[in-house]
């Protein structure tokens, strides 16, 4: 049985906890969270402990997921975490990437340790379509869009204006785009042309919804590239939506090898639940770094460099049978 | 640079050439015939040897391309090969593949060096989906379609029916096992319920049409199983149709991982030239087998064991900060 801690709680915590109770190859020594252990009501009924308490576990946990968020969490905790145990996170800010490989590889190097780090559907299942899609057609356009589903850091981003109370953002591609690719046309898309943003709002009494509008729509980075639609609904309209956190997205490599011969590769997701399939994945590199590091190896993998056997709890001749 | 050959020039060994060529890392040291080479004119002005030349090739070849076909070809042949040079080969027999995998693991030990076997897109790409999807979704539901494309296997065994001149056959998936699928509903599906198989078949002069349809409808194993649609056409036309080799297919999970959260998971791949791609798919694999090797490694490999990296030309940093 493979020995797993879980560190922190919330939805992408619930997500693994749910996936770790159903791997038959696994056992949770506990759940580590910042709060008062007490106040935490796991989904499954694993121990709960302060993650002040982990270090008296060292030795006795193959892999550590990590279920904290990539702006602060992961930057802070991953690289004292990876000095007593292996982990697993799903660090997904991709400008920051080689930065944070850079730092962890250090660390696992000097104690020994494994880290499988930008683990999920994007970074992680998307990662390794692109990947895979490239080496095998290297003549042709890559393209990825997300959604339908909702952005966390957009739905911040609009909840920090003031006047707002409460607020939720879908990533929506569209359709014009996405057809333009499947019937291999190759567009050239702009940030525009790929998605659309779609907010829904709820205000503070008297607050200028106007203003709020035009805010949003031109606030850089998050919303200005885009085309995006500002709906004003009630707070609890908002709370409603907030409950589903369905996701998904496409990967597509439109390409030739003649000038008379083309192809196209797709990957689709369409997740019901973004934090409990990205904890599926989480959990399924959980068994992949148990297992590498019980074969000695250190240092930071990410999807490029795990052989994808090492994902599943079925045999290699099992896996060559029945799956190949 | 990696230095490769090339055995065999049939459709697939013509589709290697291409993407041998097109690969900036890589060159041709030859193509190998068991034709008189002066018969053989390559898409690509690679040198042409006669097989039986190989021998004197040892220790200058990083890895061979076999592009020979799976009912006689390989099994007959690889093991020979395994002993002086490293291998990628599409075997694409399922059922034999433990057979194949376990004779040539023997050699490749013995010998020191390393096969890539069963690698194109199915066996290939498409056991790479389905490996990944069952490990990240562990609980639900594997479906694969084919088509629609050229099943070669059953265009020959219509061949074998005396008075057939010529014939061609469509694997098609039907529409309704696919949205069937794709709205999630996880239908129980019998062979009959996933494809249709539609023959165009030229008759000698004079040949009972009716009797050689029957004949065909009732082939156990081959269509039997299945709906069969029978056309008689022209050997001109079936000419016509054997030029686009086009296919392609899809690979779905379908699961839960709660009660309520219900994912879907799919890849498709539209190919206008199936041994185009596949030549493609193979050559990618020769770049991962010429580094694997050199790295030491020797035996045996599919795509469940080879880290998708070993596959591109980028830079491992490269792949971290463009693919990831």
């Amino acid at each position: 049985m493979i020995k797993v801690g879980i560190v922190g709680y919330g939805n992408l915590g619930r997500g693994v906890t749910l996936a770790v109770n159903a791997a038959s190859d696994m056992e949770c020594v506990g759940i580590f969270t910042r709060r008062d252990p007490s106040s935490v009501c796991p989904a499954v009924n694993f121990p709960v402990y302060s993650v002040s308490e982990l270090e008296r576990f060292k030795g006795q946990i193959d892999v550590l997921l990590l279920c904290g968020g990539s702006a602060t969490d992961l930057p802070k905790n991953t690289a004292g975490l990876l000095k007593d145990f292996n982990t697993v996170d799903s660090f997904d800010t991709h400008a920051k990437i080689p930065e944070y490989y850079s730092s962890l590889e250090k660390v696992a190097k000097e104690n020994g340790t494994l880290a499988a780090i930008s683990i999920g559907w994007d970074p992680g299942v998307f990662s390794i379509a692109r990947m895979l899609f490239g080496a095998v057609l290297p003549q042709g356009n890559d393209y990825t869009f997300w959604g339908k589903g909702v952005s966390q850091g957009h739905s911040d981003a609009i909840r920090r204006i003031a006047g707002v109370k409460n607020a939720i953002q879908y990533t929506i591609p569209k359709d014009e785009a996405l057809n333009a690719v499947r019937a291999g046309h190759n567009p050239d898309l702009k940030t525009r042309d790929k998605h659309l943003r779609e907010c829904f709002v709820a205000v503070e009494d008297g607050a200028d919804k106007s203003a709020i509008e035009q805010q949003i729509k031109s606030m850089p980075n998050y919303f200005a590239d885009y085309d995006t639609i500002v709906n004003f609904v009630s707070d609890a309209e908002v709370k409603v939506m907030q409950q589903k956190l369905s996701h998904g997205g496409f990967v597509f490599r439109s390409g030739n090898t003649t000038d008379k011969n083309a192809h196209l590769l797709e990957l689709s997701l369409k997740l019901d639940s973004n934090p409990e399939f990205t904890g599926s994945v989480l959990t399924a590199y959980g068994r992949a770094v148990a297992r590498l590091a019980k074969e000695g190896k250190s240092g930071v993998v990410t999807v490029f460099d795990v052989p994808l056997k090492y994902l599943s709890p079925m045999s290699e001749e099992e896996l060559r049978a029945h799956l190949l």
